[in-house]
């Protein structure tokens, strides 16, 4: 069970509900994530990520289904359960197809192994890089 | 400096070397990066991660710029300066604009400010996601 | 589950019982929490930590809530469930409010986005604080 | 060096000139950190992190060094070089003390050696702190 | 729940059913692991993911067992619940005494101390470790 | 720089050069690395840290050389630059050969991978693992 209690739109205050409703006329849905009920606690914290989250994952020079696969990465990398789990949710909801999925896997798959290549030999980025 | 010497084409076994060729013939370029030079000291793991890398890397379901993009993710997460510096290059290499570079640095932000906030309130992924 | 069985007081060694006696006695409750009851496994290494951690938590320079916010802090960061639980709990044993609390996980959650930024622009210390 | 280049007053646009002179006000110093001069590069993420960062850091529930404590302490459990380096300076321009820096780095030593003997042994929080 | 669905032997495509073959005559073991019956959605990836590990797991310069014990350590360092519970088990099934178990642990913690120790005062290599 | 300075001997505290002989006495050598002339800056932890290494160290029921693979291990997924190298370092002088390193680093660099898909994929552990 989550550290603080998921409130429901009767328990959240009116700072909360006004970020919950936005929430649901942003996506268009009526579910409101458990993340967004947990950090509904801290009202001002709730509405400053959530307005974070609405500007910087809105389509723009990224589209929004490559947005979410950079997210599901790093959700990954950093082993974030519920990240992982809700926004490949999110990833297939905005059309990421399972061919696409099994490549996202592969890469993060080998940049996992690269990377440690990289730091395990301590290679210093090359000189050309180095400007 | 690496931990094992950067070889050159005479210093590296032919095996190598003929990595060290395909790596040039498929990117269509005279450079190899140092990481392919550290690696050479196992010709082996050279030949079989440079197998890896040009499958997993070649444009298939995403794209070969949102690949990378990808790869760039992880390696911000993973926290390795070798591969940051040498991947964002190659990003730019593949075509990302300043306006792509400006809109994954804020995904990876944002995602790395979610990502704790779920693990430090230990929130469960919500019940209709779990199957 | 635990790899390990939790040992209760009457199968752990004398040794081991010695630690419980003494977690008792400097915690002043009767609770063995898991962790030790797992460690009790290895009674030497049981000795080694808790003698570490009775130590390094005692307050000092800092106060004793203070040491639990950055345990808590750290344990998010390494993402480790039994700390993040047991260690907030404590804190709040300790005395830390919901506004305490809600300003930590501020704190963590800025600290997680600039990390990466530093990390994603590849960032240099200062000139001036290089000394 | 960094990937992008640090931005002079001159070179920033007239929006992140704006954010470099909220800087030196609220800090009372004329020094922008290399940080806030790199994040230039996209003013509008540059606004957002320095608005975030001025309310988070600012004394409320938890005093300011405090607050720099658990920062150095996400920082190097993150390790990310900039940010340990700038924000132990940060904290010791606050007031932290050679003792209380002693014991800041053992508390996250300690912190670092439980956390992965928890992980190790996947020890479960306690039935009494799951509720 | 795993995101995508254990492929029983009836389910798994004729491709993946020739590695589920191999991973039992290799390990004369009649059990494929969860882990690569959830990989068998993606046959090429469980194919190359096999003949990596069938190859890199052989015993060589290092013994079978030595290298479940620096499987394991690298699983707690990445958190990854999955491949300490089996990978520990691994090493038991390979001949990994308690005695070495507790050993092992106490080098992991040791090593997760003294790498945040070194990270946070941002020690450099001696210089005679540089060449 | 470290952030704290490398102590000489002149410069260290009774205490921290009683720690100081103790290395020179265990390990054989004249040489005091900078971990602990950094450290010694804390003489009441170096000493503390060195008792641990000194103890943990010693070869058991596994060797000296084991001890020195694992640690690299974990430093390597810790990404702690000072660690990687100077233990890289001690295998090599504790017998590790080219054969066993590039199996170390090929063990890691599966296992990196590996841990990836099973977070990515978020696999359970087998039934029969959980007892």
């Amino acid at each position: 069970m989550a550290i603080l209690p998921k409130l429901s739109d009767e328990q959240a205050s009116p700072a909360a509900r006004a970020v919950f409703d936005d929430i649901r006329a942003t996506r268009k849905t009526d579910q409101i994530n458990d993340f967004w009920r947990v950090l509904a606690n801290d009202p001002e914290q709730l509405a400053a990520v959530w307005a974070q989250a609405k500007k910087v994952m809105a389509p723009g020079a990224l589209d929004a289904l490559t947005k979410e696969l950079i997210y599901v990465a790093v959700s990954i990398a950093n082993n974030c359960e519920y990240c992982v789990v809700t926004h490949t949710e999110a990833a297939r909801a905005k059309g990421m197809s399972e061919a696409q999925y099994n490549e996202l896997m592969r890469v993060i798959a080998m940049a996992s192994t690269t990377n440690r290549i990289a730091i395990g030999y301590q290679i210093e980025p090359d000189e050309r890089f180095r400007k």
